[in-house]
């Protein structure tokens, strides 16, 4: 059973293609569009056209060439619009004005009592950091063209609902209702779908279409994209990897199993493993975990030997856990992101690589590079913007003949995700 | 970076999908192929002229409607070649010759010795297979299009080469080589992707297009298909659950690692895990494990207390491995397959259903199937032959103005793996 895609999908797959050619070539010509996106100088010449008449390119300079006749780059038009991409965590808020080239203007942050878990209390917390990032971006209302929010656990993006969240014993809360007063488009998803479509756009996607994006915090997860496509798994909930068994019937996990990676590379799990090695350890007085694990990396710098221990430990935890994931997808590219990650991958990662080759399949280990993520930035907030982005596209899509919906690509495969999935009509 | 399809990849893959739409509705009109497969009448039109010519497909009957047209219902022509698939595993070799329509002619096993490695000795089990099989079908030498060997281990299809077999202690054996006398094209792939191209063929596939196919035997393994396509890894490695962990630092693995689920799903773990319950058990006795293995699952029958124990424990350690795997990739289909899940999955499977929500998160759960594997006869014997199948059909389309190479699809979403995976050119 094949699902085809129909010429309206291909239309914005490739306008998907041209945008996304230009984040990576940076002002260009449309020959040199048609030659990176492998489109026919045609295509690329009707969809320039389409943006240009948006708005959403503008033409950046005009190069007149020994003969020829003039060449026109085009660029995105920064000043198109104003996008809020939001990453929701256990402990903060974290939102970020972009420009609709993806540009961030300005960014508000709101701490979050993690002991809370009443909906309303974190609406009021991503409601306020919007506000601050809008404030500090700049950005006026009329010129905001959505909002996307990332929400931890279980998101049903096509209802704008947070499905399950464990850390909060959420069921069914209905995120987009709850920012309707917002008077924007709000697309909810999942920060694991969110930062393998950063990476994509603006990290290791660059070199790479197969990739694993780790994402290390309260909780942990992997992004996956696979030949250039993004998984969502069949509701959304791909990449659980921090769910996935490093010890059976090991330590309790907050997902109700036993032994998951997540109870040890979690931020409460090295806590939990600290405590194993000196339970009075002075990092453990610290009651919320962005102190905890700030606290341990500057125990670390300065050679403290029980946190050296716990490094040691955390170390062949990750290595076992990263050696799953690659020998299951044999992926050649892992990234590290997440809050957890800038804190502590520095001190990490020699021991990870030193480790991995005891762990990952002989075949899969030529090649294969484990680095921290390059992405600028919040990468949840960027992925998220990049969605919104490219439902923005659809929209205005919508006026031409062959448009899609607005949420026709809500489905699998998103964007840069979704490009280059499906065949075409025909011969 | 979004590798591009072309025009000839495009076509050689709308080949197989009009291939395979007959494969799943039998003998069809061409309306009926183009309503099926989402393309235009004009272009099964041609495809189906072209497939005439070369003796793929034959008029199977022809209907006078009232009124209209004379409708023509075309079939796969089984006569036109014979097609050699070749399922190698530790303790056997099992081929099976197949007509062009992939119906089952005639089947030939020879016993290896699982203590025996010298690539000689099991390229000579490989062939008598073969003769065997050759043989018991009735077909002439002239008429095979090609011989499909599944090795075990890391494979290199482009090569024909073994990389990597740890059950033989192998690297680097040349099996397209020694098979060379064979004077047919010999194509050498994993069992892993053999299956799961089986399944998308003639099992799950017909349903769903996501997919984990989980392959039992002395080694054990999963192959995943993602929204049609067929999930190599970068180095044609993925898949390797078997090789992910159930216990950090836990049993011994032959990969050298320890904890893998395959030192305790694969035969020589049932056999550890037994060995622990009851060291005097009498089916330990069994030299060979495919004898042990159906020592145990008869014991069962019995009613066997220490048997008992052991699918008790078995089915733990199955329903956790299942869980990682779905938490992973929330595929909604897993089937099991291979001989030690043919012996022994009606016994294990009840157990591991219960247990499964324990491990599986609860947004991947609605819809969860886990069953045996429907596919006729050698799901591994029979996705090889579907592969070189793909590669006749690739030879054949050579002579045509857009024809793709011979080996054209041997790198990344072989057929229908590889069908639907990239975009057309222009609008
Ligand atoms: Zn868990
Ligand atoms: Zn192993």
């Amino acid at each position: 059973m094949v699902a085809r895609r129909t010429a309206r999908d291909l239309r914005s797959e490739n306008r998907f293609e041209v945008l996304h050619a230009l984040f990576e070539l940076g002002p260009s010509t449309r020959q040199e569009l048609a030659r990176h996106t492998g489109l026919s100088p045609a295509t690329v010449a009707t969809l320039v056209t389409e943006f240009l008449s948006e708005g959403v390119l503008r033409i950046a300079t005009v190069e007149n060439n020994t003969g020829g006749r003039p060449q026109e780059r085009l660029t995105v038009d920064p000043g198109r619009g104003r996008i809020v991409g939001v990453d929701v965590a256990e402990t903060y808020v974290d939102a970020t004005v972009y420009d609709l080239a993806l540009g961030a203007l300005g960014q508000g942050e709101v701490a979050l009592d993690e002991h809370e878990n009443d909906p309303s209390y974190v609406a009021d917390g991503i409601v306020r950091a919007i506000e601050s990032a809008v404030a500090a971006g700049g950005a006026e209302h009329e010129h905001i063209i959505g909002v996307s929010v990332s929400m931890p656990g279980h998101v049903h993006p096509e209802a704008g609902v947070s499905v399950f969240a464990p850390n909060w014993d959420w069921r069914d809360v209905h995120i987009e209702k709850m920012l309707a007063h917002l008077l924007v488009p709000v697309y909810v998803d999942n920060p694991l779908k969110a930062v393998v479509l950063s990476e994509m756009w603006f990290g290791a996607g660059r070199v790479v279409d197969t990739m694993a994006v780790v994402n290390l915090g309260t909780g942990v997860g992997a992004g996956i994209a696979i030949d250039g496509a993004l998984v969502r798994g069949t509701t959304n909930n791909a990449g659980e990897w921090g769910h996935t068994l490093l010890e059976l019937d090991g330590r309790p996990c907050r997902c109700g199993r036993r032994g998951c990676v997540e109870a040890y590379l979690g931020a409460p799990g090295l806590r939990t493993t600290l405590a194993g090695i000196d339970p009075e350890h002075r990092t453990l007085r610290q009651p919320r975990q962005r102190d905890f694990v700030e606290a341990v990396a500057e125990g670390l710098a300065e050679g403290d030997p029980a946190l050296k221990d716990l490094a040691h430990r955390t170390a062949h935890y990750l290595a076992a856990a990263l050696g799953d994931l690659v020998n299951m997808l044999n992926v050649p590219t892992v990234t590290l992101t997440g809050w957890a990650s800038e804190a502590l991958a520095a001190h990490l990662l020699p021991a990870v690589r030193d480790e991995l080759p005891h762990h990952v399949m002989p075949g899969s280990l030529p090649g294969l590079t484990v680095e921290p993520s390059r992405v600028p930035g919040n990468a949840v907030a960027l992925g998220m913007a990049a969605f919104t982005l490219q439902q923005f596209l659809n929209r205005l899509g919508l006026g031409s003949p062959a448009g899609t919906g607005p949420w026709a690509d809500r489905g699998r495969g998103l964007g840069p995700a979704g490009l280059g999935q499906q065949p075409g009509q025909g011969l």
